[in-house]
């Protein structure tokens, strides 16, 4: 199963694919989109939703995962902007068909360490290991991108295990 | 000029199309796009886009102005899923190449009727008046994207007159 994760924003949207299989997990393809600093908001939505979308088209994931925002932004100003982002994310997935699946930042966190509230090393130390990377991904926006699509793996096979089913 | 005004919403997206020119509005159309009540997040964007791609594509306005959210919600939950909602119009304006103008409702209100703070049936007058109707537009959604759509007109009119040049 082919798994893409997004961390959304408006200046940086990181996005991570990997392959994930019984046991296995491999890195495809990670990075970055980035909206002209500067340009109006409608440019930049233009800029994410094509940068996504190009993503999606050249790497052909089974599924779609992204941050929840909800419990990010204390001020209503940047949650709706970041909601702007998120919109033509969740868009362009729909767009090609694909399931889009949404877990919030303490999710990602308890699944990777065991702790909602670890500290963003350990997780980075997590991803690097699960993947089998010799450094922790970098920029920090790719971490989180990668560390969201194997939330989405593992809570599926937790699922899979707990139902029966074969996932 | 043709204006289209919308007033962005995940459930209801309200559309009004204007013609305008020098001391006359004309009603072109105006409508709703509903998401469908139930739905994921996900299948709501792509109606929301889906259903202002086609009007933008039938009615070929000039130019889209839509209200801004930022004054409006006090619960962050509801201005991210707003945000969605605008983020997804936005896109489909500025892949039609039109320009998006955002103004807030204090804006509208004032330019339509004088006061910030004016009653809504207030302001559901002022735009029956302007564009010759007998009754004031319904739904809510209808009567507020067109009285954003009228508020780009009146603004163009009245920064041209203030800058001598012809809008």
């Amino acid at each position: 199963m082919r798994i893409l994760g997004i961390d959304p924003g408006l200046n940086t949207t990181g996005y991570g694919v990997i392959d994930a299989s019984a046991g296995a997990l491999r890195l495809v393809e990670a990075g970055v989109v980035r909206g002209t600093r500067g340009a109006s908001l409608a440019q930049r939505v233009g800029e994410i939703h094509e940068g996504v979308a190009d993503a999606i088209a050249a790497l052909k994931p089974d599924a779609v995962a992204i941050e929840e925002l909800y419990s990010h932004y204390e001020r209503v100003k940047t949650s709706i902007l970041m909601g702007h982002a998120r919109g033509v994310i969740v868009l362009a997935a729909v767009q090609a068909d694909l399931p889009v699946h949404h877990y919030a930042a303490t999710q990602v966190k308890r699944i990777l360490t065991g702790a909602g509230r670890a500290p963003k090393d350990q997780v980075q130390l997590a991803i690097a290991r699960e993947l089998g990377l010799s450094a922790p991904p970098d920029p920090p926006d790719v971490a989180d991108a990668l560390a969201i699509a194997m939330t989405h793996w593992f809570l599926g096979c937790q699922r899979a295990a707990g139902s029966g089913q074969v996932y």
